[in-house]
């Protein structure tokens, strides 16, 4: 993964800014100071203004930020317009909730296409999205423009697959199968390990003071 | 949170040691060395050490680590046997897709129950448990140990319904809700943010270079 100049850490705190301003905006609060919004954040006033900063700023001194101004810079810079069209590689339990999830459409996120190995699956139709059956991937993606794949197949499929979806030309993976994909440096991956973060839950749990 | 001595960046290590020693003990090796597990997990052989010698070391100097003894020590660690307890509060997408997911069982985390505030929902079964009310929640907490409860329930539900594990004894919560729960301190929450996760890749998929 390369991010010229980036940390992970500010990386990570964007779509958290995102969601509090979208909710400050919605409860029609017009103006917010890096105090506040830090505050909310459970971050310092300092760490808002240095965030900010690696992007140009975004706020007169003194004044605080307009709340919708700021919330339509942050969405700019997360990309979502640009990168909102996705497909879902494996149509089973996680990929079906992932399609009926609400709250993707209304950040930015389309679900084009949904693929599948199994026969029996291919045909259904799940939020008017028919799944596919995998081999009409490529076809798939040669017609249409997707920025991100995500990969919800067994962990014995999940290499084969990401490095399928690279050859297609997909250069960012949502991964759901528990592995660490190795791919060129130049595509990037996002994982939701599940069977990670409740075992580091449990540890936590384990180790409570 | 509370971890005594134990940095997050380590906690977060310990279930992919996990994952890795598993397969490795599944394969039959039976002896692994540092730098050899570390090029596993793309780290160095000081930082598995390090980590290691957190919890007293598991290995003889220039022998290496025994797979199944390290493996079941860091198992121990993480305390799946005396954490596998757990339920899940909201039966919609994504609480069937957690109680459909295999690996949880595997891994040595039992579902006991599944709540849900939907009538229509209650007495439906899945994977061998029945759907209960919520209204039995406190009943069931007090009669079954229960190390953990996932929350997989709409926004606005998602931090009453944290407060009301809480009071009824809960002190570790999975939270797939899309908000930061409020919770005392003695409470160790791992969350699931999905849409987070999801304007993380895009926002790295943006700013390739």
């Amino acid at each position: 993964m390369i991010v010229t100049g980036i940390s992970n850490a500010v990386i990570n705190r964007m779509p958290r800014y995102y969601r509090y301003l979208r909710d400050l905006s919605k409860n029609h609060v017009e103006r917010i100071s890096s105090t506040e919004l830090s505050q909310l954040m459970h971050t310092t006033p300092s760490q808002v203004r240095q965030d900010f900063n690696i992007f140009g700023g975004f706020g007169q001194q003194g004044y605080g930020y307009n709340v919708q101004t700021l919330c339509k810079e942050i969405k700019g810079l997360i990309g979502v317009e640009q990168c909102g069209s996705m497909i879902i590689i494996g149509a089973g339990n996680m990929g079906q909730a992932l399609v009926n999830y609400a709250n993707f459409p209304k950040l930015g996120f389309q679900i084009k296409g949904i693929f599948d190995i199994n026969p029996k699956l291919c045909g259904l139709v799940i939020q008017e999205i028919e799944i596919q059956p995998i081999d009409q991937l490529e076809k798939f993606l040669s017609q249409n423009q997707i920025q991100i794949a995500t990969l919800t197949v067994p962990r014995e499929q999940a290499q084969a697959m990401a490095e399928r979806l690279v050859s297609a030309g997909i250069r960012a993976i949502w991964n759901f199968a528990p592995i660490d994909l190795e791919l060129p440096k130049e595509v990037v991956v996002e994982n939701i390990h599940l069977a990670e973060s409740l075992m580091q839950l449990a540890f936590r749990r384990n180790h409570l003071t």
